[in-house]
């Protein structure tokens, strides 16, 4: 936590910088039980992806000269709604601050002034990465050390789930469970760590970025229209769910990657197969995000079939793009694969340097035993993109020199 | 029933043809409870399709002369494989002859003599439509016949049911129901009209034969991978089909396409649904299939909004091909619709003349409020043919002249 306080016309200025990471669920969360305070109707768990690849970073300053809150994303200004998303977590942060000056009376009283906001993802929105999880959570971050709070994660992200449910997860690196609570307040609805990255640091993912023809339903509108129309879910909520997290905790702690595997590949499965089981039927998953599954689910038979273990987890979130979790020595064939059925027209960027010079991904020998006609080469632009990166830590506080906003209040000009 | 028996070297002919329809199911039928018996795990339901469009025709000769029982299918002959489904079938329909000839002696013991079958669909396997629903009925109608026997086709229906689950249905015309029973001997698991086809004749069907460029898995090891790790499928079974049954029954008494509907599509969804919930998962639907669904739901969303009512239903089976419900009324403006999408090479045969002289179909206006951005215009041969039939009458017995043997009781050549 920190502040950046500093004499300028002789006035402090109080303002922090935060940046949050971006959550892929194993065990999607897939409807509410109440959609004001998005209180969910199951528990899900999710892994935290590093920050030194994607995230989202904002700068909050609170100043008596600022005559409303204003919110920028990404350079443009973005509406706060009263009664909003926005507004609820905003509204929420300066009451625990209000709380914090109450019972430290030499805090000063910055939770009368209005706030301004600059966040910046640092990743395409038409990625169709979910960038409401790490925007809110870098929200709440960049408030929380604005506003001095001594606030733990798993209290921030209850204010953070009103933002966007799943934005919880991102309050902590690691793995990461959202205990779906029972009351109807939703004070017991909040994330929890359930291993930091430091326990199980070899878990990395490849973000196959899906070129989608048609925009799908928004997870918003989606997940009530399942909860309210499919005769599945409530199976899933009330005697699946349950078992997995048990299931899915106890390989995480094991660092059971095999285990691990099956239940995040059964779980995105079934989260479709409800989506599909509701009036209208909700497809999130093309035939290039099927393809992909194929790939994978071959090239673990290909492993198992000689004795080896599962070697990657293919995972969907409301959208075509898939998400393959691997442990770090197998993502060098899994990468090869890829971009032998999936051509890029770009060079893959190789953060962890896991191809030699002049090796060319996609060009090296498939796996022994892979059954090479599980699915077509496609043709370029099917996978616009490949993002490797791996688990990660939690909201990282910066300094002055990466405020989001000028002298002025503010957003900088975009790099 | 019919016998052609006439005298040729001073030697009777025992032989009979028949033809038994197509059908496509309401309420569908996925998984086994015994996969020798073909036990089903949930009752289902099913419209029988007019054979005047799609059909399974078979000749089954006796013979003292044959050496063993053969059969041909389309021109090719197929291995009665002892132990087998088709062995199963004709041993069955022997021994129903045999118990005839106990109690009726002046009847041929034709039972003993080894039988020469040949079968022909008049629809090009290529196309992805369930030939062995319509094939096995054909065959067991055709023993009945040429055996003369006294069986009702509930009592045939559990003989083509060994043959294949879905054939028991093509037994009857119009609505049929097959009840799963619960017997491990399979003797209360056979199908029953709930209404023949003269009680609702106005319904109509339009299959839309989609491209696969992958072979999808078979419905046979499919719905038993299902079985075994879906934790979806036994809800449907215990929960959601027994209810489906009774509504949907209770929608075909009342001729309400409304209900019959949305049970139709909520259905297939669900069917599809578990079949994502396998591991690995099983898709048969692409991304042309899924097209066909958002242009339904336009089409039927388009009509609810102005107080209108549901226009049309659409079903999937074990592969990519959409089965379009609808009331004859709707059939101009529906296969204009998908026309529009899915561009033809060939023109509409348009068998039931819905539409006039000059008139393409495609080109006509769509229908009032329906949105055409919900899929985009598809590439000549997504859709590779279009096939308009309707509700339809049980298996029909032929006479001498459409006998697919010669008197040397090989098959003839094909047409």
């Amino acid at each position: 936590m920190r502040i950046d306080a500093f004499q300028w016309l002789d006035m402090a200025i109080f303002q922090a910088t935060a940046t949050a990471p971006v959550n892929i669920a194993c065990i999607k969360y897939w409807g509410k039980r109440d959609t004001k305070l998005i209180l969910p109707t199951n528990s899900s768990l999710s892994v935290t992806l590093d920050q030194d690849h994607l995230r989202s970073t904002t700068t909050s300053r609170a100043d008596p000269s600022f005559e409303k809150d204003r919110l920028w994303l990404n350079g443009k200004e973005d509406e706060i709604k009263p009664g909003g998303r926005l507004a609820t977590c905003i509204a929420e942060m300066k009451q625990l601050r209000t709380k914090l000056e109450q019972s430290s009376p030499n805090k000063p009283k910055i939770s009368q002034y209005h706030v301004h906001i600059a966040s910046f993802n640092n990743f395409p929105t038409a990625a169709g990465l979910a960038s409401s999880a790490s925007g809110f959570a870098a929200l709440v971050a960049s408030l929380a050390a604005l506003y001095e709070l001594p606030a733990s994660p798993s209290e921030l992200s209850v204010i953070a789930r009103q933002g966007s449910g799943s934005a919880c997860r991102s309050l902590f690196g690691g793995y990461v469970a959202w205990e779906a609570g029972t009351k109807p307040d939703g004070s017991d609805s909040f994330a929890v760590q359930v291993a930091p990255r430091d326990h199980w640091p070899d878990l990395h993912a490849l973000i196959c970025v899906v070129n989608d023809a048609k925009k799908g339903t928004s997870s918003t509108t989606g997940m009530q229209r399942t909860v309210e129309t499919s005769p599945l879910l409530q199976h899933r909520i009330k005697h699946v769910v349950p078992q997995r997290m048990k299931d899915i905790i106890a390989a995480i702690n094991a660092r059971d990657f095999d285990t691990f595997a099956e239940i995040t590949m059964a779980d995105s499965n079934q989260f479709h197969a409800v989506a599909l089981d509701t009036a209208p039927p909700i497809f999130y998953m093309n035939d290039v995000s099927r393809a992909i599954i194929s790939i994978i689910v071959e090239y673990n038979r290909a492993s198992v079939a000689v004795g080896g273990r599962i070697k990657a987890a293919y995972t969907y979130d409301a959208g075509p793009n898939a998400v393959i979790y691997a442990p770090k020595e197998n993502l060098r064939e899994i990468i090869n694969l890829i971009v032998s059925y999936f051509p890029q027209t770009q060079s893959f960027s190789d953060p962890f340097s896991i191809f030699d010079k002049g090796e060319a991904p996609g060009s090296l020998a498939l796996p022994e035993g892979f059954n090479p006609a599980v699915a077509i080469r496609h043709e370029v632009g099917a996978v616009k993109g490949l993002i490797h990166t791996c688990v990660g830590d939690g909201p990282r506080v910066l300094g002055a020199e990466d405020s989001l906003l000028t002298s002025d209040g503010l957003p900088k000009p975009l790099a």
